[in-house]
């Protein structure tokens, strides 16, 4: 196809638009439209635009695109190595593309789509609110569920309530996980976990370490949890994660976006003795983005994701948007450009 | 069977017993008897002693034996968890077992084999010698080799010249590394390092951390290894394999079988990022034990396993060969019982 | 331990039962007392008695114990293998124990557990009849789940609406599937496997093989099913599966218990050009019975497993009961040997 | 880059072309200029014309191009299913191209790469001999490899002696196997597999299946082999080699690319009861490609692929290097446009 135009319904703030905002991301081409993930209706199409099964899609319809671009597909992270998300030809919209470039962030009232750009009809079942609330975030935890190769019965503990941390926790109970323990704040945020599908959260403003390291054991009958999601960010998070894993579980690392400085890890007792698996994971592919509609279309029932997006903002008051995204009041602020 | 004794031909002092003798293991029985990994012939068995698969052995017979036994294969480590090296019952020949108990170790004229113990004729080509210059670090290497799923053609480094070291190095070859580097000191296992198949070693007594990294780089055509194998138990050596490592590349953790210190790690730039994968790997398994037998039999030619063996000593010099163990003078000490 | 005794509360008919019977099983020591999946309290033990963790079972506490003993844990297939399931020291209760060795099967009131034998407490929540309803089909289940490694979303075609079929159905339901389609007959077992957690059902009586085909590949748009698992035991149903996994797609294969005559397989056309994988999936280890228990706590309350065991026969209806069950009337014909 | 004309210096005839030459292979856009696998020099580049890894190529650097092109990189195939060689988009040089479109095939003097085909430096130490007589059975075995996931020490067995199993072979022995057993015919084949890396040949015009399946045994002291290769496309060899597999092994069907008839398999003798993994290997992916110029690179010395090319003709006798490739007389006949 020769590109085409979204007009925005929904796009959102995220943990890396704050970022982003406070200039703490190296090599941004600012100025930029922020938004990464966003949702909307096709306005216009140069030639045919097709999904990724060779369906025509049409003026109006309902849309979802895959903000991660340019993956080439061909280099050695692409093909050999099988880690796309490390393709030195990567971009993401609202993060590494110019506003100068065009109409590259979810925040524009409409937003180009160039060729190449990966792009899906919404389900008829899903709202923009199911997807957008899901967001950037959902997409991740896909990516983190085909790390944790959770096994039927695992204790899953997630670290981070925030809109990572939430859908983890429910596609852990999906994909499996007898018992999900979420570890976060504020109070508002675990309680969403729990009706996301959480078993017990744990809040860090009200306990220590050791409290909720003696906590996870006693779930988990003196064992450690078999499998620890990072989505917290916080080198404490993950010298503490560490501890929570049970001899030859896994531990995947996934909050660390930025870097908020090092942690202090024995290698002795933490990893080597352990039998430890710690695996990163950075981004999202195609693959997740095609699996997370899958997942929503299968699970808006039963896990409200419209709920993560609390707060819709128009573009005047974007800088309250991103000041409430800082503060963490809400789970997540949303953007209507044309409000 | 009701047990048997085996008439001890070779021993040897790895650098556990160096730690043994230093105190630095908790919840040792003291007194034992050292020498968990140790060949010699069948002296006497009560009824029928018989191999794996089934096949009866004699008195006279060549025998190996695993010195991990009482692994209780019912437990969740064992089964559930498939760790079975973190099995609690699990107990070790030469450490964990007090010569109050009876013969459980090799630097004695006799090693009782109790009941449950697994026993193995020693492949005809292979010699006492082939065997312990493999001993415990070609045990060790077998299972590092496993979690490090070598693709054919990558390149693995392996930080550490010593026993496992040298044995993960040769095996890294066998398994399909198109490029093996070593790095450790002194230089003279370094040298037979390059004997046993590493293509490249870097000698960390002339070098910084940056210039190995940087070597690491320019011989991986700036991407980084495939596979970084830790054999060197000290903190740096975790910070700097982090770093040598591709992305989405593997590090495997084996050498920190003591607590010798914290390391400094950055989640974000080395993990996360990284989408890198860390591999803990501790002790080895029955199924080790026998790939470690056939790899014998067939590589025994090509790579000179007894070389590893430099020097054998009796039990009168016995402090001597701990010291020269403690020394790392030569790449290991054999002992003798009946010299 | 030195023993012990369980006071059967129920046992189970299940098709193995069937086949010894008729005596399509070879290498049986009849005479035998059948029931290998059985559940009682413990009636008497020669000194302690303890569960896999080391905890204490106490007379009158409800157990359940795994039928699979005898396993070696030292031979290639325990070992080096990874498929305990292949040992061939492994017994059965019920099938491979002689009814002249002593009490090793459920029919009977008493049984003996020998020393060795995997026993656990059922949880508090698991009542006899969750217990026996899941059955040798829910252990064999959890297997059949670990081997078919379901990614969210996927869809998962289950061919056999017995008590594995049924299982398996539930099972992949809560490890993730996003569609589970269960084929088979008569349409009492198809009606209870949708309450059990199936989508969509397809009875074998009233559709031919080509329909049932277009049918699936309706139902994942053209596509074929992610993952399709064989538990109807029949050559047509391997003929008809691999039709029906879609390129890149598992086929697990694990109702052929005995033999039932060949399939035609065209390599071409349903492996090699489809990229498929087959996995063939014998028996359980410990880890999958102490996985199912697990799996009983948790989803008992959303998964009806006692509604498999229909109907439950004193020893003097045994042979209605086995009529019962070949003719399969009922899901599962349950054994009460006091009644 | 915008396309660019490389001059041809060798192009093979493979069993596909014989295919292809009878007209077996079905959607063959004819006319059209065969030769898949082609090397040479480049020509001329409109544009800069770089290779994956963004360095520049320059006028007469000798060349290697992925012959599989237009794989999509977004669909469910490329992405989700991680498949890309299912790809419904995927074409390849020489067999899906026409003639009409222009100069896709390497039995023309210049061959066009368009726009997106990948493009390699030939390494300096790996000469167009090498990398043809690798060609594409070579790049096939890359996958088969990656695919049979061998353990150090497995014994491996190749049915097939043609130029897929012979790399085959060469390749289990760099990647662990300690036994490589090739089945084959004719004997010059099996001669060439044994200076290839095999240990151990059989040859199928002088043994019946019985006695191969009973070497096969002897030579796995009764076990069967570890991993089975089928590169011999025949029905008969998928029958055969289900019975050489271990309990648990793995069988990789490779050698499938046309459909040459059905096989007659027990579910429950062969797969079932064994618990073995079959696995369908198609085509291969731009990975493999990259590693195989790492693996002629490494072991050119070590692995004589140069042999595997026997003879080269020209344009005018193509005929004839057409039936001696269908007659099997030579391993691999050579294509020269120019002589």
């Amino acid at each position: 196809m020769g590109g085409a135009l979204l007009r925005t319904a929904l796009s959102e703030v995220c943990g890396t638009d704050v970022h982003l905002w406070h200039g703490r991301l190296s090599g941004v081409p600012y100025p930029i439209i922020p938004g990464h993930v966003t949702t909307g209706t096709l306005d216009k199409a140069r030639g045919t635009l097709r999904d990724v099964q060779g369906r025509v899609l049409e003026e109006g319809d309902r849309l979802a695109f895959f903000d991660v671009h340019r993956t080439c597909g061909k280099c050695l992270a692409c093909t050999a190595h099988r880690t796309p998300t490390r393709c030195p030809s990567r971009r993401v919209y609202g993060i590494t593309d110019s506003a100068t470039e065009g109409l590259f962030g979810g925040w524009a009232q409409k937003v180009y789509l160039e060729p190449g750009v990966v792009v899906a009809k919404l389900p008829d079942r899903v709202t923009f609110e199911d997807y957008i609330g899901g967001g950037c975030g959902l997409l991740t935890s896909v990516h983190i569920i085909e790390r944790s190769k959770i096994v039927l019965g695992d204790t899953v503990v997630v670290q981070g309530a925030g809109a990572v941390g939430m859908s983890a926790a429910a596609l852990a109970r999906k994909a499996g996980a007898g018992q999900v323990i979420v570890i976060g704040a504020p109070q508002s945020r675990l309680d969403l976990s729990i009706t996301m599908g959480a078993d017990v959260v744990i809040n860090i403003d009200t306990t220590t370490p050791d409290e909720r390291l003696a906590r996870v054991m006693d779930l988990t009958g003196g064992i450690g949890a078999d499998v620890v999601i990072e989505a917290a960010g916080s080198p404490r998070a993950f010298e503490e994660g560490v501890r929570m894993a049970r001899n030859g579980g896994a531990y995947v690392i996934a909050g660390h976006y930025t870097n908020t400085g090092d942690s202090t890890i024995n290698a002795h007792e933490h990893i080597n003795r352990k039998h430890l698996d710690i695996r990163g994971c950075w981004g999202s592919e195609v693959g997740h983005f095609l699996r997370a509609l899958q997942v929503l279309e299968r699970y808006r029932d039963e896990v409200p994701w419209h709920l993560i997006g609390a707060k819709t903002y128009g573009l005047t008051q974007i800088n309250e948007a991103l000041a409430v995204a800082a503060s963490m009041a809400i789970p997540k602020a949303l953007v209507d450009p044309w409000r």
